[in-house]
């Protein structure tokens, strides 16, 4: 998952539609408070036997363990997915032959990504005692010198407290940040940000704690971003434990000195592709359900649960759908997003190829990009007519205990280039309280990965995309523009 | 902490004394159900004013925190303190200067440990796919030949899996241990003997899952045994992930090879030396109450908790009771003890050069070396007559909510050397469920420590070794020795 720039990007939007109701008596009733034309919550409590039909199977009978076990295939088979490598290209290939096996109408489109590579990287405390510095290059940062960087150390908690220090204590030095964990929204600011705000003040590269509640020596990777006219500086994290480590030393007016060495480099862009496999309606030219994850990961662990589970619930849903010969009114198109580590690469440019026909051709966006752990529901955006209508298809899992409903989305990083305009959509709700001990580092593997709860979370998928694909009437929408 | 070895060394004794009780009053109540003598039971809770002032002083008020202060002031200026290092002898000497500061008599006596080194270890895995396999060489490990090792794989998961296959299937072959978690004293076995038994039959190196039950793609270390007449292979732990990775692989029946190269050297031994601070009792003839952990610890990590959690809860409490102005009717000695991780040499060593005056010289003994985390209560070894005392004084810990008891000791490894014949003894209980999570890892940082449950540990110790060094009576033993 990648958050930071989506925000600002669509910042300034303007409601330029009215929905796409079809069945205009919806309108008469929907009046705030959440009353559904009786018709069409009979119609969405009608699925009830199909729904714990395709819950059963997925959970208990058919299909048990088959989002785990072809997830695990995949990713022993790939390892890591870094977008601009041949490895995810590769992967993107098998999965295109995966989806087109599993009976799926299967492509791919292009999408422009950052070709960054990480090279050899290398750390030493020099002073006030020798030892290794694990550290892991943030995404996009520059390397230092051959040879690389020896320099003391200015440790902060804060960029206020940064900026409180005069330039000629900054000037020269290597900043290393030690932010307390105060939830990631917050705490990755020091990551995404880091390098510039001690650039501005003179360092010559960073150092920052790992952006995560928990560490066993972990290290965690994340893109990062330079801000122009500000010298780009390297950039990476260290452990929880070594930064609290320096820090102490610092407040105890030790003098620390740093060697780092990082041969990281930007290649500038790369092709890559969005993985589509659609599981076609019966009518062919209504809009469709978009159900998604993405594909690339970082280039330590092996992406297992971001985004492999998130990927990998949402082409299975489609996958044991058609394997269960059901075909909906409309198609439900699985996306495999690329490039979404580097900033929604992927999704930004599916965007805007499809920008022409967006408002008629996608019906919901849903995505799966904050863990698979057990699922306990779906959060949501769009107007609040289509709230009560989700709220009620939420009521479809209840054999899952999955029927907790959140608003706004708050983790659906790809498709928030839909949402975010007034485009419905749907992320997993799930017990992800541990998905930041894993993000982005070399625990992110198998072992975060549960197969009953893959399997629950699956279903979640099918079932949802199932109904809203099934539906007399589209989800309705106000889509916004920018000015 | 090292286990393994005690049990065996141990296991054939006899009983040669019965007990150095001075009240003989004693004998006549204590008939196997828990009554202490009125008197003695009396003489204990008179200390209760005391211990509440003790605990107070450490918990809330002058000493508040500086166990912790004092042990991140060790573990940042001398990090890992691998027996047979220069580094862990300058801790030693640091040990001492701080001791004297305190008022302590101290001094060191010399142990003979053993002088294995970690060189550069490397592991590739080359098929099915490439990717890199961090390893950590296990203690007294032998290298490769220069250039390393290529070679397939055979993985099992149990010990009794390996001795099932062929001769031929396993000659030649680095075999992957993938033990499920049993609990440390089951689990520690494949990395205590895996080359052992792979050697048996015909491997050339061997790779064991970390031994832990829970994993951030973290690395555990640790002492491993060759068997005379073996040929001595090269042995290393890998992380619990890529050992779940391998073990699927084997399974699919993938070919699986790895290139592994490990540069690790047995230099024979060194000199090493235990650390003794003592406070000096009123008695100056009288037997002593023994406090302790370990110095030593693995070269990943800063061994914070293994065991400097033990170490100096250990000695703050003899230097807190110290600065209290507190003197004992006898001596309460706090022993850092060197080389517990290659199996207790630095408390054999002490044992051995003790031999002679051991049943006059030692009252009690203490350890702490399985965690500092929030104190429940001590475990205990000893005669009843000595656990229905000891019961009573644990009384005294109510303030620390610390009063839970168990018998015999669990984790004591340098006192086994005692208590295994029949010296009394007690170590320390505490919520250590996530003690090997951090063990023997880079993990073991003082984020593992919590000032506040250090002041509480230490308070325990303090209480303890008090009053136990101040009772009327010595504590009942009834020594056992050897065939």
């Amino acid at each position: 998952m990648h958050f930071i720039e989506a925000l600002i990007l669509f910042s300034l939007v303007i409601t330029i539609g009215h929905g796409n109701v079809l069945d205009n008596r919806i309108d008469e009733f929907w009046t705030g408070e959440c009353t559904l034309p009786s018709g069409l919550r009979k119609e969405i409590q009608s699925y009830r036997p199909l729904a714990e039909e395709i819950i059963e199977k997925i959970t208990s009978k058919d299909f048990r363990g088959e989002t785990w076990r072809s997830l695990s295939d995949f990713v022993d088979k790939f390892g890591a997915r870094l977008a601009g490598s041949q490895n995810l290209e590769d992967a993107i290939d098998y999965m295109v032959d995966q989806m087109t096996r599993a009976g799926l109408n299967a492509h791919t489109e292009e999408a422009t990504v950052e070709n960054w590579k990480r090279g050899y990287e290398s750390a030493t405390m020099l002073n006030p005692r020798k030892a290794d510095l694990p550290i892991l290059g943030l995404g996009s940062s520059v390397g230092t010198m051959r040879g690389g960087i020896i320099a003391e150390v200015v440790a902060v908690e804060t960029v206020d407290e940064l900026n409180a220090l005069p330039d000629e204590v900054v000037k020269g030095k290597i900043v290393v940040f030690v932010p307390k964990w105060k939830g990631y929204g917050e705490t990755v600011k020091y990551r995404s940000l880091g390098a510039t705000w001690a650039a501005k003040k003179g360092a010559v590269a960073t150092l920052i704690r790992s952006i995560t509640p928990f560490s066993l020596a972990t290290l965690h990777t994340g893109h990062q971003g330079y801000q122009d006219g500000v010298r780009k500086i390297p950039t990476a994290s260290i452990t929880v434990e070594d930064a609290s480590e320096i820090l102490r030393m610092y407040k105890r007016n030790e003098t620390i000195r740093i060697h780092m060495e990082m041969n990281d480099e930007n290649r500038g862009v790369a092709k890559s592709r969005n993985t589509i496999g659609e599981l076609t309606g019966k009518n062919a030219n209504s809009s469709v359900v978009v159900v998604s994850g993405h594909l690339d990961s970082w280039d330590v662990g092996v992406g297992a649960m971001d985004d492999g589970g998130g990927a990998f619930i949402a082409w299975n849903a489609a996958k044991f759908l058609k394997a269960m010969g059901l075909k909906a009114r409309r198609t439900i198109r699985a996306i495999l997003w690329t490039g979404e580590e580097q900033g929604y690469l992927g999704a930004r440019a599916y965007m805007t190829n499809h920008s022409l026909s967006e408002e008629k051709e996608f019906n919901f966006f849903i995505e799966s990009d904050i863990g698979t752990f057990t699922p306990t529901g779906m959060d949501f955006s769009g107007t609040k007519e289509a709230e009560c209508l989700f709220k009620e298809i939420l009521q479809l899992l209840a054999p899952l205990n999955a029927t907790q409903f959140a608003s706004p989305i708050d983790g659906g990083p790809d498709i928030s280039v839909w949402t975010d305009r007034g485009f419905p959509g749907a992320s997993l709700l799930n017990k992800n309280e541990k998905y930041f001990w894993y993000h982005h580092s070399a625990a992110d593997r198998m072992e975060v990965e549960d197969p009953d709860d893959l399997d629950k979370c699956t279903a979640v998928f099918a079932v949802v995309s199932y109904v809203i694909a099934d539906l007399s009437v589209d989800i309705p929408k106000e889509i916004k523009s920018f000015y």
